[in-house]
């Protein structure tokens, strides 16, 4: 038995017990006649100490490096000078056997809280890095939550059904990655985006509440913090309509905060995504703090001010507290603005003082009184300081949604102890995409109008016509969004001619879905959140990387194995392909 | 509000009550003045009434047809004619508003536990297949199993990691599927065939002990009952003897037993490898029953039977109570054992008759004394039947293994509610490949050879070293398997060396796993339960098909979705891949 105990676990209960102890070397003090080790496994840390009592094995202690494995077996004995830091701070092991069950390299960083190591370097090296409780404690973390999530689920009736990964290719949404088929030569499954058709099919087939924890794959171009496989906790339920889907998930993650964080929280606001949209220039809005957009189109033109007079939409946040920041201060704001990833031409501030006096950038144009009259538009108190940006009304509110989360930022606010969730409903069914000239699903596909709104679908403009989709967001992160789901195949046939598909190309890749629905399909609805971000969040952070065993690097790579790779020209042969050079 | 209960929980006490289900329609029975219509959803059936206090409700009912989905609001009321077969049978609804939520075409075949669907027709509406409980209740148990398997891990301190699908190809084992990549043209991932080498890299990484219910692939020319995907409960422990494994194990297995079944298990047998070939043939014996090999090898020889004199090993079995089989009845067992999938060039029988004397198809060759020593060593009571077969020793015991199933299957010895775990232990950890002229390893490369055998590697025959590899056997399955690995870089190198890997591609396919034995590796070993396999033999069953929501065909096709198919040109060339056509 290579232990007894972990090295987290003894204390002064247990002083004069004969242990074994396993795990690494995480430091050695040699003081010459006496050398203390810092043995530490996934639990914690123990203290070893040798002494010239023992000599040999006091030789055998000094010659251990860093990150050795060892076995030390010995009595546990009050430490002289106590560790009030750690639980084991109480007792060391007074080693009489020690065993190097592996020698070590020195590891390419330090195995510390606060590492030396770069990411490149981590992530080469991830095995060593999740020896790091940073590391470790989030992957434990993560795995409480999916435990926490699926207790949840079960207890309310939720079977978790496993659903295929090899399936068909399907070229809505983004681009699949594809498994050629040796056995079908020129054939190729694909890799599922989601189990989105699979989990209606369970519908129709009766499964009434279907829950899966399951890995997604996307072949996008990828992004700062994106993965080409993530994990969903993907639900469908059938019977049900919108107002029982938010009631069941609303449920889970109020179960997740009072087990995780202890927070008790009665009832998450909702908010419609026009609501959303024009407070907050956002359709995944951060609540944990006001600065709501106040709407200046109105009250700012026709006073002389060319730059307003000529705009759709302008529009203001009252940062709370910045009166009284410097001209250097808000150059450095106006520089962010305009810098090429938000966008912005300009940026107008007005300073409301404490004394209730204001002082802008445009006061050549504006009296107090105006001034006072956009205060009060974007409500702000005295001693705010009002930012305004303009143009047309989309561009306007993305970028003053991101000004307004970087000065959430600067100031403090988005604090991660803090949880305000937020449904986000009646979103829209469709947005128009002007590249490819066509209609997009804005959930997806198979999300159904709201049946007050279907009529609309028939008109030129569908694009005001609302579904039954809502997003969950937390702390200004969506972490799950579904909808109710069309379980009509007139419907479904309508919603894809409108999405540019063809009849038959609607047949071919959506046929089994159409038809299923023609055999007796319940009204169903449903909703995914993306493990990976509602962890991180869970956790206090906004990087998912961490919260991932082997995450892939931003070229989709995997650098610790070197994937992907080439493979043998035999395997290729099999797979009836052959690689296309580029032609240079 | 869809419903306000299910069709499965309306009993005698909620008589009274206003209620509101919804279903599908499995039967309407029209006795003219009144209607019957029994509703069907997840949870069970629920009778619907009609009369003609209501003329409009009657007709409408009349109209219903077989899986029309409905709700009905109504009264609960006691019913005439109790059905004492079903919980909800001493009720039914008098239905005053019945909405009909989507019509539904005849099914292809009957959505009853019996059915007249053919396999291929089911698997092509599955979603229908899943409303029939015998399907629908394997697809729950399944889901129970993983969650009981899921808690108890947890419970003993088993961390729940994800390890990637996109992973890259290695040549040992069974073929990968591989996913080309787009963002690196002519190199692709794989999908894992199990995440080894991920599970050993968490435990360099101090992750102590790690579970996943994962997916697995593996591109194999299909044989009956075998998957492309198919699910594992993998898991791996640091710090760890094979003992600690076992129990662990045995641990979790005695737990579903008990959790499932209320069966109490105390302790599995264990037995050799060798002593599982010896006694049964067979490294997975199923030892419901007896009829153990007798080695009649010397006993048979030397009495002038030439087809026995030339032959390496003379192996029988005692089949309890056949004695007084006929004539046909044996010839038909002989036919059996000659069909090309066993292979047996003849049978012989000995009748060990009720009054104590032998009657045997050899008795020209043996005394009666013979054939009482035959008994004694096939253990054969009076009125059993002695069957023998014979050859080199591989092939009889692999012959004779099949004939004892096969025996014990039409004596109803396999019986589906009784469970017999086994341990087999001590594997080779080498096998020769006659066809490729080189040594596989019996577990896989990983497997660490018994110390005391290690040093035997390097002589001539190394298949005699053993391994600390055990495989849990369950009714005749094997529903488990897992080693000790190798945690040392030199011992890793000289393994792949062995198996007839390069220096040079051992370190490129796994290069990443030595180097990280040299960062301090501690002693591990795992185990992996094939998730299917244990589900469907836990439920009583041996095909794992109807537990696996979506399963594909032999030919590795999904028939619902019509997988695999093609891809367009445009995702070929983004794959920079290009189809060879079969000359022909």
């Amino acid at each position: 038995m290579y232990r007894t105990h972990t090295c987290g676990e003894l204390n002064a209960e247990h002083i004069g017990q004969e242990v074994t102890l396993s795990g690494w070397v995480q430091k050695v003090r040699d003081l010459g006649s006496v050398i203390f080790v810092d043995l530490r496994d996934r639990y914690g840390i123990t203290q070893l100490s040798f002494n010239e009592e023992n000599k040999e094995l006091l030789e055998q202690a000094r010659k251990l490096g860093r990150e050795f494995v060892v076995q030390a077996k010995g009595k546990v004995i009050e430490r002289a000078s106590k560790n009030k830091k750690i639980p084991t701070g109480d007792i060391e092991i007074l080693v009489d056997e020690l065993n190097i069950l592996n020698e070590a390299k020195t590891p390419p960083f330090t195995i510390e809280d606060q590492t030396d190591g770069g990411e490149e370097l981590r992530m080469k090296y991830r095995y060593l890095d999740i020896r790091r409780n940073p590391v470790k404690e989030k992957l434990i973390f993560r795995s409480k939550v999916t435990q926490a999530v699926r207790n949840y689920l079960t207890d309310q009736g939720f079977i978790d059904v496993e659903t295929p990964y090899l399936i068909k290719s399907t070229p809505e949404g983004a681009r699949d990655f594809v498994v050629p088929s040796r056995m079908h030569p020129g054939h190729f499954y694909a890799l599922p985006q989601s189990p989105q058709t699979f989990k209606q099919l369970l519908m129709v087939g009766g499964m009434d509440k279907y829950m899966q924890i399951v890995k997604c794959f996307r072949d996008e171009d990828l992004r700062a913090d994106r993965q080409p496989e993530f994990t969903q906790i993907d639900c469908e339920m059938a019977f049900v309509e919108q107002e029982d889907i938010l009631n069941t998930f609303e449920g889970l993650v109020k179960h997740l905060l009072k087990e995780i964080h202890g927070i008790e929280i009665e009832k998450f606001p909702r908010m419609s995504y026009d609501e959303a949209m024009r407070k907050y220039g956002n359709d995944k809005p951060d609540i944990r703090f006001g600065m709501e957009f106040g709407d200046l189109t109105e009250a700012a033109k026709g006073k002389g001010f060319n730059v307003f007079d000529q705009q759709e939409a302008i529009l203001g946040i009252a940062v709370p507290g910045a009166a009284n920041y410097t001209r250097k201060q808000i150059d450095k704001i106006t520089d962010w603005v305009k810098r090429p990833q938000i966008g912005a031409k300009g940026m107008v501030y007005v300073k409301y003082n404490e004394d209730g006096s204001f002082k802008s950038s445009v006061d050549k144009f504006y009296t107090q009184e105006d001034l006072k009259k956009w205060a009060e538009i974007t409500n702000a108190k005295p001693g705010d300081l009002i930012l305004v940006l303009s143009g047309d009304l989309d561009t306007t509110r993305t970028q003053l949604s991101a000004l307004r989360m970087e000065m959430a930022e600067q100031l403090g606010l988005r604090k991660p102890d803090e949880f305000a969730p937020l449904w986000v409903v009646d979103f829209p069914l469709l947005e128009w995409d002007e590249e490819t000239k066509r209609y997009h699903a804005m959930h997806h596909p198979f999300t159904a109008p709201k049946p007050e709104d279907a009529h609309l679908l028939d008109t030129k403009d569908p694009r005001i016509v609302r579904a039954n989709a809502y997003d969950l967001v937390l702390n200004g992160n969506e972490i799950g969004g579904g909808s109710i789901r069309i379980h009509d195949k007139q419907m479904q046939a309508k919603m894809l001619n409108l999405l540019g598909f063809s009849d038959e190309e609607a047949q071919k890749q959506f046929g089994f879905l159409m038809n299923a629905f023609e055999y007796g399909a319940p009204p169903h609805g449903g909703l995914a959140f993306g493990l990976d971000r509602l962890v991180a969040i869970l956790g206090g952070q906004e990087t998912i990387r961490d919260y991932i065993a082997f995450p892939k690097n931003n070229a989709g790579r995997d650098v610790m194995i070197d994937a992907p790779d080439t493979i043998s020209q035999e395997q290729l042969e099999e797979l009836h392909l052959q690689i296309i050079k580029d032609k240079e």
